[in-house]
């Protein structure tokens, strides 16, 4: 697939319900910061420097295509629009921070979409690998071999004690974060979101929700991560918050069947009510849509609704995002009732099977 | 049709948007109440004089189905289970305050069930015709042949002076209440109701709505009516109803009309949602299926929505009844939850065009 229909498709191969636990696991996230030795961090280098760890990356990704058998796709940052940014943003495979100040920005992705590698973010390479479901060890995996094809041809920033120097504190160490996206609405509507975020502080990790403004999360999908980087090893890390996971997804797989049990019936009806208003609304908030998404998506994994497959739901998610939809528009000035009305246009489109789409896994 | 299908079916000959004005027209109705002379209104009557007035009643009917050119089916209000009493109701073949009592009184309902001729309700009968769309002149003309078939035959309370005497003062002279039941959320949603109610009143005609409690009006439909019935001829009454009626349809235009160009895609947007959820929701009150099939209706009429009838609305609105809905179930205790319940599948069943209906006109 060409790198540009990256910005009309909605399908990621990588975020879905078809990995381990995907009834409430939609990906699992892996992601390292390294950064070339000899050369001041992004946020202190001048454009010469940045150019320079730019050519750096440049000069070892034919080795980083062969580790990882496949072709990546090469994304100067400040070649693109506006809206194309965002839209990658949107789908997570460049982060918000990296399009802040497109110059000397660069990403590379990969044929298969499962990983990008960001140049000159707050660090000079933040290698992202995802997978879908609850597998953190595939997406390690591959990031080390991104990072052993760097690391065998160049040096990288690295101290005995310390370990991968960064350019935030947070991040010394392995430099490694973790993340899992959990689709959580049982523990949201059983009011125990909070007991869970709580004991994850304890346990190290980070929960936030993946939509929404300030602490108001909506759609009901959080990311888990882990918060330290030093003084446990990679495989530890990623243990850890495999277990917290596991713990979290039997919670959330109580609360649904507590849900069904307790309140089949009001729960049933504002499921099937969500799913005919995003059937036919003519325009769609961009939180109210992640609501019914979430609805919709819970009423497919309890079994009370047929008419849809999970995955429509996950593409949904990418579908409806604001700067997606711009862009599908081609216009970059789309009013926000313009854009509630597109988002409604393209939510009835998929969920009536008509793909304005490209495939994306070759 | 057997008379014992009437409280399982919702699809009424007279009612729906197939007559002149059918846009803002649902039905039109004329009622005429006469009595028996020599014997005391049914409320001031024993037992014995009930009685009486059913067999004077009974004895003319072989005569008013020759006038009328179809037969009646004769149905004792006793007889029946409160569910199918009050399915009557609901479809306004027999009135509330005939089923209050039902010892007593009966009901006679032509095979088209255009007509219905009620004994010993306030008054010994009641006639009622009905017709679809704006046409008062049809069933008044049919109610009369009812009521020449009952004079040829018996005498009835008239005084040259007063005109026909009713149990009612308000129904003496003419004895005739005629009705146009009109659909006007163009005028409710754009608040010109109250002026419509106002001006009625001055005109002599009253205003209310057909569903809701109180002064409380539920899905836009309302009741016009003459008040006064002395005074004037039949004729000049109905006149003056048609002449009113057809001021209030070309306001509810005009206000449609309006909604449609100040707030088209608002507008076009709640309507598409309440067909997605009468078409999707597990569960559905009273209230609010009214509102819902009120905003579909007027889809419907502006083109806005092309995914049902105008018809499969009217039916909606019968077969959304409780009474009707208990009378399905085969059970008078259901509970709340259960009704509403009830009221979504058989809301959903119709609009996937399945019936669990029997065709109702010969």
């Amino acid at each position: 697939m060409a790198v540009s229909d990256l910005y009309r498709d909605y399908r990621l191969s990588w975020f879905g319900s078809e990995g381990e636990a995907g009834d409430v696991v939609l990906a699992s996230r892996v992601r390292l910061a390294r950064n070339f030795a000899r050369l001041p961090f992004p946020n202190r280098a001048d454009h010469q420097q940045l150019a320079e760890a730019q050519n750096r990356a440049a000069s070892v990704f034919s080795r980083i295509e062969e580790m990882a058998g496949q072709a990546f796709d090469a994304v100067q940052i400040d070649a693109l629009t506006q809206m194309e940014r965002e839209v990658l943003a949107e789908k997570q495979l460049v982060s918000r921070s990296l399009i802040q100040n497109p110059a000397y920005r660069s990403a590379y992705i990969s044929s298969d979409r499962k990983c990008s590698v960001l140049v000159n973010e707050d660090d000079h390479l933040r290698i992202h690998a995802m997978a879908s479901g609850l597998d953190l060890r595939t997406p390690l995996e591959a990031a080390f071999r991104v990072d052993d094809a760097v690391e065998e041809k160049l040096d990288v920033a690295f101290d005995e004690k310390m370990g991968y120097l960064t350019s935030c504190p947070t991040n010394l160490g392995t430099g490694l974060r973790a993340t899992v996206l959990l689709h959580l609405p049982g523990l949201v509507y059983t009011r125990n979101m909070n007991n869970i975020i709580n004991i994850s502080q304890q346990l190290g990790l980070s929960v936030r929700g993946l939509y929404g403004e300030g602490s108001e999360t909506v759609g009901n999908i959080f990311a888990v991560s882990n918060q330290l980087t030093l003084g446990f090893t990679e495989q530890a890390i990623i243990e850890n918050l495999m277990n917290a996971a596991t713990q979290i997804i039997d919670n959330e797989r109580r609360a649904r069947k507590a849900l069904a049990m307790t309140s089949k019936e009001r729960l049933e009806d504002a499921i099937w009510r969500s799913y005919g208003v995003l059937k036919y609304a003519r325009s769609l908030g961009e939180s109210e849509v992640l609501e019914l998404i979430s609805k919709v998506r819970l009423g497919l994994d309890l079994g009370f609704l047929h008419e849809a497959t999970a995955e429509r739901f996950s593409e949904l998610l990418f579908a409806s995002r604001p700067s997606y939809l711009k862009n599908l528009a081609g216009n970059d000035n789309l009013s926000q009732t313009e854009i509630d009305r597109k988002r409604a246009a393209v939510v009835r489109q998929i969920l009536s099977g008509g793909a304005q789409t490209q495939e994306n896994s070759p």
